[in-house]
């Protein structure tokens, strides 16, 4: 009843997005994930909107986590990390290449303490080359990852900067590869169909290169014609009318009606037949030429409708399309209420509030949200008395000593 | 020397974007993929930009791929399939939920041929629920998850509609996603340290809800607050200043400066130090509070000079920056090539081009580009000879009958 990663235990050595995201997708999945911060907390708990000084980002961020402090500066810390990543499966950090070894927690001593033990780390840049120690926040990795001269209107059309995706996306996607790499080494490791099993992995996730994984033909297409991809707004370079559309209440509207037969009941529905006898739009070829003129007919249209109006035609004449969600649009949505991805949950800091569930989504369901993110250091003494040994006595000296 | 996952074999019987990224991944890091195409072949094979009829994207998307084809309306394709799925540890699809059912492909029949198989599905709303029949493309997957709301400028500043990230994203994060899923599943099958070992699963991945996932506290600060997260174009909505801006050339530059000393460094820099005992840019709230004033001086700095002096001055002063890479830039980047990232590679179809490198990145590196994207039904015989044990003349007669 606690989905299919019971059995692992992570340690995370994280702080702001990416470790900490790798590590919720592994703990929503039932792995074990044992979150050391240093005593002032993981900044991201006070990322966002707050209340009475805790964030909702962190009641998600932190969820099914176990939170303990420790104070990696203190010569005491290094032994009692190594105390829990011998008890670990793995150990994922997203520190600045080598500021763990610092600590005295580089990779030779780590393996003493544990083997097989899965090392991960996720950086700006990666853990080497020329460039590993440059800094690197999520919205430069993006930029580098090429991503963000993608995400903008057509050259010419807005003397605007490129926007970001609006979240974290590089960190996001480096934790996701981070996931990736996590689990092929535990199957590695554990399973007697690899030839390599028993053998632990150090992983090496940067954010540029999450990015840059991701980009479609953006590279062989340079390397083979010397294409520059181009960002195309709203729209899609090779296939139209695909866009979003304001509708008289102001909010957009998304419709794909890129297809003959969808174009052609587009058509029908605006009352608009004489498109289709307009050479312009005759075949999606024709249509990609003038999509300036056709996305002008479509806005035209869509502006003297209410949202609801628009919707009602669009779903009417079965053409796909979707209004933009916004937070109360997702909140409310029937779908992902019926399949759990919209929860209510209640948080002891918080009260009341709302987490999206859990992804991927096992058919049997059984990975529920066990708790919220926890207070700063909630399980420390847990930790400690349970999974290392100590004594409450030892426990009282360390933290006495400014330790945890 | 060919990756973490090798024993593993995954069937692909995947189109257009989501489930063959998923499985590209899967490849990268040494799984064995088969992927079952209609006769006429995956349709994202010309998608893009192309070269007698190849598309370099294919060339990544197939790469590490063996490719056969089936014709799955036939009724002798249904025996087919279900001889590979025997031998496979997966099977991978991104169809319309219900779809394979109708060819004799359903779940129960597929545990016949493979108790323990890991049958992963891919679609836009999910394999259940009120909504899992609709038509969802990814650019509906990403407006429905909440993403498109979020990438756009702040609201008042652009009538322009909500851009795309420009690349595939909601099919490409709920491929990730499903490789996570799998991944999972194949751990808790063959490990010991599970207390699951030997079962397969049914994992299903909605596009909208891999989305949804990533939108950091947009969905519990609504739940709590009821507030509604507004887009902030190219900046971040608690920080300043971090923006685009333009330079002398047109180029963008990305500049982090967003914390006190950053921010000194900065207005040093623009021999601006009367910034400094500007109040309205004395604290980070000061900045956020007054960031279009702000971003404006940052731009007219920018704009008196070429991108490289820019880049030049910035490095000079150790402030987090970096141009907004094109695919040229990405292409040539020292640490991308330093670390694989981009690799010249020859592609029999293509001639000479560039892929992206494997990620995440393993530190022994053993997870090689073995092939480009094949040509539709390359691996046809081999698998039937090999894999399925049909003879020569078998395979023959079901060419003949439109069956292969």
């Amino acid at each position: 009843m606690s989905g299919p990663l019971q059995g692992i235990r992570i340690l995370e050595i994280g702080h702001f997005v990416a470790a900490p995201f790798a590590a919720r997708v592994l703990g929503d999945l039932g792995a074990e994930v044992i979150k050391i911060e240093p005593p002032g907390g993981d900044p991201v708990r006070q990322w966002g909107a707050s209340v009475g000084g805790h964030g909702p980002w962190w009641s998600v961020h932190g969820r099914n986590k176990q939170c303990m402090t420790v104070n990696l500066k203190h010569p005491k810390a290094k032994k009692i990390v190594l105390d829990l990543a011998a008890t670990s499966d793995v150990l994922l950090e997203n520190f600045r290449p080598g500021h763990l070894d610092r600590f005295g927690l580089d990779e030779v001593t780590l393996r003493t303490a544990k083997p097989d033990l899965v090392i991960t780390r996720i950086s700006g840049y990666g853990q080497t080359g020329p460039g590993r120690d440059r800094a690197a926040f999520g919205v430069i990795g993006e930029a580098v990852g090429g991503l963000r001269y993608l995400t903008d209107h057509a050259p010419g059309v807005a003397d605007l900067p490129p926007v970001r995706t609006g979240i974290s996306l590089g960190d996001s996607v480096a934790g996701l590869y981070a996931v990736i790499g996590i689990m092929s080494a535990l199957w590695r490791r554990d399973s007697e169909k690899s030839s390599a099993s028993g053998k632990g992995a150090h992983i090496d996730v940067a954010l540029t290169e999450a990015v840059l994984s991701l980009l479609e033909g953006v590279l062989p297409e340079y390397g083979t014609l010397g294409k520059i991809r181009q960002p195309t707004g709203g729209g899609i370079a090779t296939t139209a009318p695909t866009n979003a559309y304001r509708t008289k209440s102001g909010r957009w509207v998304l419709i794909a009606a890129n297809s003959d037969p969808l174009f052609e009941r587009l058509c029908t529905m605006m009352a608009l037949p004489e498109l289709l006898e307009d050479s312009r739009f005759a075949s999606n070829q024709a249509r990609v030429a003038h999509t300036q003129a056709l996305d002008a007919v479509i806005q035209n249209w869509t502006s003297q409708f209410d949202l609801a109006e628009v919707e009602h035609m669009l779903a009417e004449y079965d053409i796909p399309s979707s209004r933009i969600f916004d937070a109360a649009d997702c909140a409310a949505d029937e779908q992902f209420r019926a399949r759990g991805m919209v929860q209510e949950i209640t948080d002891p800091l918080l009260g009341k509030t709302l987490h999206p569930g859990v992804v991927p989504r096992f058919e049997e369901n059984d990975a529920p949200i066990r708790w919220t993110g926890p207070a700063i250091g909630a399980q420390t003494d847990e930790i400690l008395l349970g999974m290392v040994g100590f004594s409450e006595d030892k426990i009282a000296a360390l933290r006495k000593e400014g330790v945890v």
